[in-house]
């Protein structure tokens, strides 16, 4: 049995992650193609705790940027071990929304984590493992934000200032152009557009995967 | 005023360390020091949290061994930002109930961890922070264990086979070595002369603090 392939979907608040896994889902069930979907921070018990440490705005405490840091990556690696892996082992695909990319881009890009230290932890996190895809919608983060605001309440990363989400924003766009596995849909386009980019680009993979 | 001094208490399970610190208490107590005592992981609520996942025996998932690693440098982190520092700051002394020593230690030695990888993690979280004493009671794992069995209950981590704790021995004993700053004290003595020499250390410390 061959092993499954771990596609993720990357992008800012407001950006269209949900829908754009709804694309994904619904390609690879045409395709069919047995899936599992993760969420990052969480996606386990004791991740989808420290999802609720990272997220939430009424802690008794300050929460150090060092400590967002490491416990995103505390919660990638259970989600690796627990989640991740053992679904690719038995075959199973594995749709994340969001993965190491997202820590480059917010704790890295946003926090200002330089490229040493966010190598080094994600190395001693994930020893190499990489997603196969990534389909990285890109967003401006004025639109995207007045989009997530419009929706409801905004989690206590999502209440940082708008130098934050443009910090962000530039470290997405900067690996993107970086990774050849990274796939930049505009995310700015009319949702049908946007719909059709996710759908070429994963019957794409499909196709290449099928091949190889 | 001056700034306060951060005195850790280091050792593996049965070393004695909770009636060493009591001794490092009435110490500063006949010296009129003002201190506050802290214990890791743990120390503020976030860390208690954290400290709860990291030495529960009952998980739902098995913790992965980077995760173990992560959680003890975010709970350290907290303690660090929101107690530790605040407390020296206003002149307090602080007895810290283990600090990075005994990551060094346990997951550095006892998981295997290499010196890269502890040295980033704790420049990140610590950025060239130390105790400024460190008092490290040294025991035979084999004695101490047995000390600490006949004592109750074990957590995760105490329920771990005798090479871990003799990894985490012989690390504890290396790195002492190697620090001026690290008093070893031999745990192995009656205990009156376990505090006896915890309390000579300590009262030596305060002599040329207050000299210098």
């Amino acid at each position: 049995m061959s092993t499954g392939k771990f596609i993720v979907i990357e992008g800012m608040e407001g950006a269209g992650k949900s829908s754009a896994i709804a694309v994904i889902e619904s390609t690879l069930n045409k395709h069919g193609i047995e899936y599992i979907n993760t969420r990052e921070p969480g996606g386990t018990p004791l991740a989808e705790s420290l999802r609720d440490m990272v997220k939430s705005v009424d802690h008794q405490e300050k929460l150090t940027v060092e400590t967002e840091l490491l416990l995103m990556y505390a919660s990638r690696s259970q989600l690796l071990a627990n989640k991740i892996l053992p679904a690719l082992a038995a075959g199973k695909w594995v749709i994340g929304d969001r993965h190491d990319l997202s820590s480059r881009a917010y704790q890295g890009g946003g926090r200002g984590f330089d490229e040493t230290i966010m190598n080094t932890i994600s190395d001693i996190t994930l020893k190499g493992f990489r997603p196969d895809i990534t389909l990285y919608l890109d967003i401006d983060p004025h639109i995207g934000l007045s989009r997530a605001k419009a929706r409801g309440d905004l989690d206590r990363i999502e209440l940082e200032k708008m130098e934050f989400f443009i910090r962000v924003h530039n470290k997405y766009r900067e690996l993107a152009e970086q990774d050849d596995s990274i796939i930049t849909v505009d995310a700015a386009q009319a949702m049908l557009k946007v719909h059709q980019d996710v759908e070429k680009a994963v019957i794409g993979f499909i196709t290449n995967t099928d091949k190889g």
